[in-house]
């Protein structure tokens, strides 16, 4: 007997016309009557259920219709197709055999439950309708973003996640150790003695991967990485989570200008893909989660985003007939309403561009006014920012400065700087937030929503 | 001027002859004479070279001439087909400008360094031929593997890095905190006060991704994680890092013999793929790194994967006549020798399954003899063990029995134990090392030469 997957029968459900076929999945509901009844089967492999019906002629209908929610089962059939019903097709079950009956305690019955409740159970919660689609929209968005970059010539690269620079700023950074915390730490001089530690000094999880991708870029011309990324900032938002993944491209001989080709390119072929991918799911999302969700994700795919210098950005909300929470200022970040201002202004995602260098990282190319760097953050509709970038200072002089005026160890990152030494290039990159892509994907409003087992101050459960 | 990537003229050169096209790299050797010269020029974008062919008509002619190695160029110039010379084009150059030029310093000049020499400059190495194959062949793996996956229907799951339970064992695991380990630890009735930490208590980098795979599994039926893993095992050796990427699939209604299929028809999907999209990396490697890799790879993909119990290998190995330095005993392991006389003996890779229950873990399903868990581990020529799976133990009561008999907390794992009783399945995983599978693929013999940036006990630069 052919084993089938419930996704194949969807697919392909004219071939499977009249045919016995086997299916194994999850009741996730039982209805019955006196001599028949209907069970909705999932196998996880599709977001709809495969309707099968079943009667008294199998041996144990009596065992059958008492079905728990969520047994998972064995059911023989035969594929009947039915266009004039709410479903395509059913199946006709000659055999059904219960593989476990799940118990009465089982959490997930037949009502809605709040999104808070479903945090309590993550280890259950993708059996819902909402997680399942969430997560598998997660699944087919990962894999857009690997096939983008894999089919545009980038390398990926995995970049390391624990490491002994503190450059970045400790105060965000988890730390990480082999010593015995139950006791009091080796000292040595007066001091912790970290050579006891296992990298013989003190490590750290990193926050970004973006130096060491700037280094394979130089070898590979375009890189990209993707992988989980920590923060130990202890705050409690809706976008904040401590443990998140990120998507970090790094492309030589490439400046500001194209660097924005390409993070427009890039986030229509991931939108794009999804909404060709999971049309049931996003469906699902626009019904239930944000209403006009893939009218949104439609318009972002063809539409033009603006390009706008961060001054230029002030002055409209300067002149803008609005009470500000906080006031727009040219020397300034932009505030959540500000950027929601600027992209319902342009009416679409708005790349804002030129910022004040005061603001920005010490390795963002310094402009030649002397005041702003080449970055650019993307600001989209319903979402505000999603993506950072800038080119990156390809001069050794000039970053190497730059660190010394930041206080940035120059002899740690020695191998940073050689990059401006041995070959240098006209070089940028950007970071994309995982979860920030999926919130605006999906509608989903918190961050713990899209992450299977979220880590966020105060919770680590699971 | 159109700009144009190396591997693309390499792929399709017809299109290009004769045409006048843009190119921008890094010169990998410049060779001159009075009036013209060569330079092979490299954009990271394709394993081999350019060749640029420049002649004195250049106005800065003498600055070509005295190039240095690694200094970033862009040249314009026109598209030649020499196919009576080594190579099957040239470039004529028109133009050439200096981006940068490479100081002298430039460690990578035109000689052999040995790999322990390269791992001190691992932000410059992947400009090597050897390093450029070896991370260009991780790149296409990595995304062979999303492909296999997703082409088959499994859902990609990121599983959390950070855990708070120490069920895995925590020798093995990293700790994580934000506490400040400068000073003495903060106490409360005598112990180190946790709840002052971030998630409120104790926390790990986890080393695997397997019993959240379990739960995901149950909603998608079927999963693979694949992410960074670290452990903290202090053992300097060839095939241990304290940083490594694992694959971990995880597949309902799916048993030991089901597993066997999925795992052998994965690596062969793997192999093929590197074979096709690395010819030229693959022999490099074969010629300069592992005599005859390429008839080993092939051969792996077409030969038809052995499977044997443990104890039939235990018969084969006491059979054997040969002098051992570990005994081959029936409730043991395999040693590194007896893996490599069980590949020899069946001439290709082989599955040893059915293992001594003593030495498995205690989530793999207890077979009927009472005395042999359905674990399997897969064997292949040269390089040993590459992968380990089992099917897991589905039912409740065994499952809480064996945790009991292992002082494994079962109600730290309370939602692992769950999963049995809400709709419990026969299902199987398997756990995959991917540089293993690099090592195997490359013919490199040391695990620090196929992670970009290697964490060993006592090294973590960069």
């Amino acid at each position: 007997m052919e084993k089938i997957i419930i996704k194949d029968l969807f697919k392909n459900m004219q071939n499977f016309e009249n045919k016995e076929i086997q299916v194994e999945g999850w009741a996730r509901t039982v209805r019955d009557s006196k001599t028949f009844g209907f069970i909705e089967l999932n196998d996880g492999s599709y977001f709809n259920n495969l309707q099968i019906v079943f009667n008294d002629s199998l041996q144990n209908f009596e065992e059958i219709r008492k079905l728990t929610i969520s047994s998972s089962i064995k059911v023989t059939g035969k594929i009947i197709l039915t266009p004039d019903a709410k479903q395509p097709f059913e199946m006709h079950a000659t055999d059904i055999q219960i593989q476990n009956l799940c118990t009465q305690e089982y959490p997930l019955q037949k009502k809605r439950h709040t999104f808070e409740y479903l945090r309590t159970i993550a280890h259950l919660r993708p059996r819902t309708n909402t997680f399942n689609a969430i997560f598998r929209i997660r699944s087919v968005a990962a894999f857009a973003i690997h096939e983008y970059f894999q089919n545009n010539g980038y390398v990926y690269l995995n970049s390391p996640i624990v490491t002994c620079a503190d450059c970045e700023g400790s105060a965000e950074m988890f730390k990480l150790t082999t010593l015995d915390l139950d006791r009091p730490l080796p000292q040595k001089d007066g001091q912790t003695d970290f050579s006891q530690d296992i990298f013989g000094k003190k490590a750290y999880i990193t926050g970004s991967g973006q130096l060491h991708g700037e280094t394979f870029a130089h070898a590979f011309g375009k890189i990209y990485t993707f992988g989980p990324t920590l923060r130990s900032e202890n705050s409690n938002t809706k976008t904040h989570a401590n443990e998140f993944w990120m998507v970090e491209p790094e492309v030589c001989f490439c400046d500001l200008e194209e660097l924005m080709n390409i993070e427009e390119d890039f986030l229509k072929y991931v939108v794009k893909t999804v909404l060709e991918k999971c049309p049931e799911e996003l469906e699902f999302c626009d019904k239930f989660i944000e209403n006009g969700l893939i009218e949104k994700l439609k318009k972002v795919c063809v539409s033009s985003f603006t390009r706008l210098d961060h001054k230029d950005a002030i002055d409209i909300l300067k002149k803008a007939d609005k009470e500000w929470e906080f006031q727009p200022e040219y020397g300034e970040d932009l505030a959540k309403e500000h950027e929601k201002y600027i992209t319902e202004y342009f009416n679409g995602p708005v790349f804002v561009k030129n910022w004040p260098k005061d603001i920005k990282a010490f390795y963002m190319k310094l402009n030649e006014d002397g005041k702003t760097v080449a970055a650019v953050d993307l600001e989209v509709p319903g979402a505000g920012e999603i993506m950072g970038g800038s080119q990156r200072e390809e001069d050794f002089e000039k970053l190497f400065n730059r660190m010394k005026d930041l206080n940035i160890d120059t002899d740690e990152l020695y191998w940073y700087l050689e990059l401006r030494k041995y070959g240098s290039t006209v070089h940028s990159g950007f970071g994309l937030g995982f979860e920030r892509l999926l919130m605006y994907i999906t509608g989903m409003q918190n961050i713990r929503d899209v992450i299977p087992f979220p880590r966020t101050p105060g919770n680590c459960d699971f």
